[in-house]
């Protein structure tokens, strides 16, 4: 009789977005007169921008003649976008990444759920507090985490870093050592950006404890300071130590395109091998290529009139996030990110739980958010906004929290 | 320090592809004046039809407006797509499968490659020999195979069902217990079909001996033959034992352009545990969703404008089947496959192996095909050459292969 993977029994039910979710309909139904403003998951709500609404289109008009038709791509990406990226995000900041150490995908969730696969089952993992939650899950399929405490809500052989105002969320070295270090900087949830320097111990550290870097950067075209770094290939010898996850997702508005790539140098191995390798090989076998008129697509972000409309794009946003953060302030929360990152992460006042202060806001501002807790045991007593809704709608739920 | 995936290691490197690549290459350098002609990989060559391009243009001119922009798609695939599909391909064939059993990926392959992930790690799985790579490359990677012997080129612990001319490329029933059984029909590599009724004993020995059918019907809009099953799910019993993958890459020419699909019922169950739930938690956890412009693409596939168009398509690579068939049959070669199915599957002549056939081709005839023998080794003596070619490309390979 055939038998299922157990370690997908240990994973606790994924709570958080469904219980948002189904709290805000049954406030809905109950309330029918009062029209309910979401700034809670993170996803994008601005269109594609027309440089890359021309370039789909013309990439659809080639899939329309057999001399112009692509049928499958290459596994890893085809070769324009590879040495675009590599050009424009990595040359371009001063990193030394090679066009064919870009690996294309469907996108950044994909990847970093993918990567723990080539490692091996019994390596220890180290991840922030709070934290994206598929670097763990994806780990618990994988038999790697050991058992779940509901009391504590943490997993008996992970590392967790505590991310908190005390440490201006930035974590700590851990005092256990890790194989693998998952990163994001700027940060989901907590919308932490973090200096080059402090990254640079990262580096230094995995070097010396022979860990990896897992660095997700799907954020980063929201960094506005100076001297934060954009890729933790501007570090020193991050080659020898780092993966790095981008996303489309965010900076061009891909959440329902779906693109994404990876970086691994080819200096990064274990003993004689390669993780590129195990990573292409990965690819090859279980990948059959992103679609053609999407990367096509993903070259209008890098052209002068795609880039000016994205820049364009994302300050919408983050004058969504200024305000949030400005009209907070004033109301006398205390709040955090917002500056480099498309989220803000704000104290909940009174002494609230995380979920107390969900029910307040929704209660008597109408305005769903996301419970810190609900990305960890450390994110209890923080919420988190994004900035990602429409200009009008972010203005209407500030409005409706300054009457609260 | 941290260690890899040492699975990886065991594969041995993907040579079938590669080398049919390097030959060709290397004699294309050598004879300039020489034009080869592909009839190798299982890539279509024909533009997407008039009512898929309308619907990518109708859903790219809705990603430019922000009424009708579409951020994350749902994990497991748009209602309206999953809703179509269960009611044109199955409730029409009178398979009883409800829109929430279908799940919409990037591609069959993935599926075929991810789906082991939800079993238990020493699960025992049967492949037919000659196979898809994908199948038992998985299971490799995820620690399942046991240990590779390149004289014999098998793994231990697989168990392997030999399809040659002798059964008529059907496998018998194995005579070791599997957990999993990998099927596909129509077949690639052997292009071979299966009847329903054999089907039925393949649904019932899985109930007898509590093993998994996962059935891949990627090249299901190539049957032709009255009775010959289009679904896993058209026998009785299936629902109990059997998942199904789907692909548009070949009734819609999707390769480069990416969508699949996967089908759980919810009575598939180890204990009270449903499989679906375990791929419904995957998909949420390592994948964000398919295109919705490829999502809505697909919808044009079962319109009637589609229909007939795709009808006319795959209409025109059977016709290059046809052609293969019996123009090689003329020539006296023994010759399978190409009425069901869109590879032609030939015995080679003069007790040639597979390569030394590909080599005589190539230099002959100037035509590159695929060594049966790199599908396993119970392909050695067989060649496989696929019907994706143009019409005129089909036609010149067969005249040359005549005059050779």
């Amino acid at each position: 009789m055939f038998k299922i993977n157990e370690s997908y029994l240990k994973l606790p039910g994924s709570y958080l977005f469904s219980t948002v979710g189904r709290k805000s309909r049954e406030y809905a139904a109950a309330h029918p007169d009062r029209e309910v403003i979401s700034l809670g998951i993170g996803d994008v709500t601005q269109p594609l921008v027309p440089a890359i609404i021309e370039a789909l289109h013309g990439a659809v008009d080639e899939m329309s003649r057999a001399e112009t038709f692509h049928g499958y791509a290459p596994d890893l990406g085809y070769a324009f976008l590879r040495e675009t990226i590599a050009r424009e995000d990595y040359a371009a900041r001063g990193c030394d990444i090679a066009a064919d150490e870009i690996f294309i995908s469907d996108g950044a969730k994909s990847d970093s759920a993918n990567i723990q696969e080539i490692f091996a089952p019994d390596s220890r993992i180290a991840v922030c507090d709070p934290v994206y939650p598929v670097y763990v899950d994806s780990n618990v399929m994988a038999g790697r985490c050991g058992t779940y405490d509901p009391a504590t809500e943490r997993w008996s052989d992970v590392i967790y870093m505590p991310c908190t105002a005390e440490n201006g969320f930035s974590p700590d070295l851990p005092s256990e050592t890790p194989d693998l270090i998952y990163l994001c900087f700027p940060n989901n949830p907590t919308g932490a950006s973090v200096t080059k320097e402090r990254l640079q111990d990262w580096v230094d550290y995995a070097h010396r404890v022979g860990a990896v870097i897992i660095y997700d950067a799907a954020y980063e075209a929201y960094i506005n300071t100076e001297h934060v770094p954009h890729s933790v290939f501007e570090c020193e010898g991050a080659r020898e130590c780092a993966i790095e996850l981008r996303s489309f997702s965010k900076n061009a508005g891909f959440t329902g395109t779906r693109l994404g790539f990876t970086v691994i140098p080819k200096d990064l191995k274990c003993g004689d091998t390669m993780l590129h390798s195990l990573w292409a090989r990965r690819h090859g076998t279980k990948f059959n290529g992103a679609p053609y008129i999407v990367q096509k697509a993903a070259m209008a972000v890098y052209s002068d009139e795609g880039r000016q409309q994205l820049k364009d794009q994302v300050g919408y946003y983050m004058a969504n996030a200024r305000a949030i953060r400005e009209g907070l302030t004033d109301c006398g929360y205390t709040v955090y990110g917002g500056v480099d990152a498309p989220y803000i992460w704000l104290r909940t006042p009174d002494g609230l739980t995380s979920w107390e202060f969900f029910d307040r806001l929704l209660e008597n501002a109408n305005v769903v958010g996301t419970p810190g807790s609900g990305f960890g045991p450390s994110g209890e007593g923080y919420f988190r906004l994004t900035a990602f809704g429409s200009k009008e709608n972010t203005q209407r739920a500030l409005e409706r929290i300054r009457n609260m």
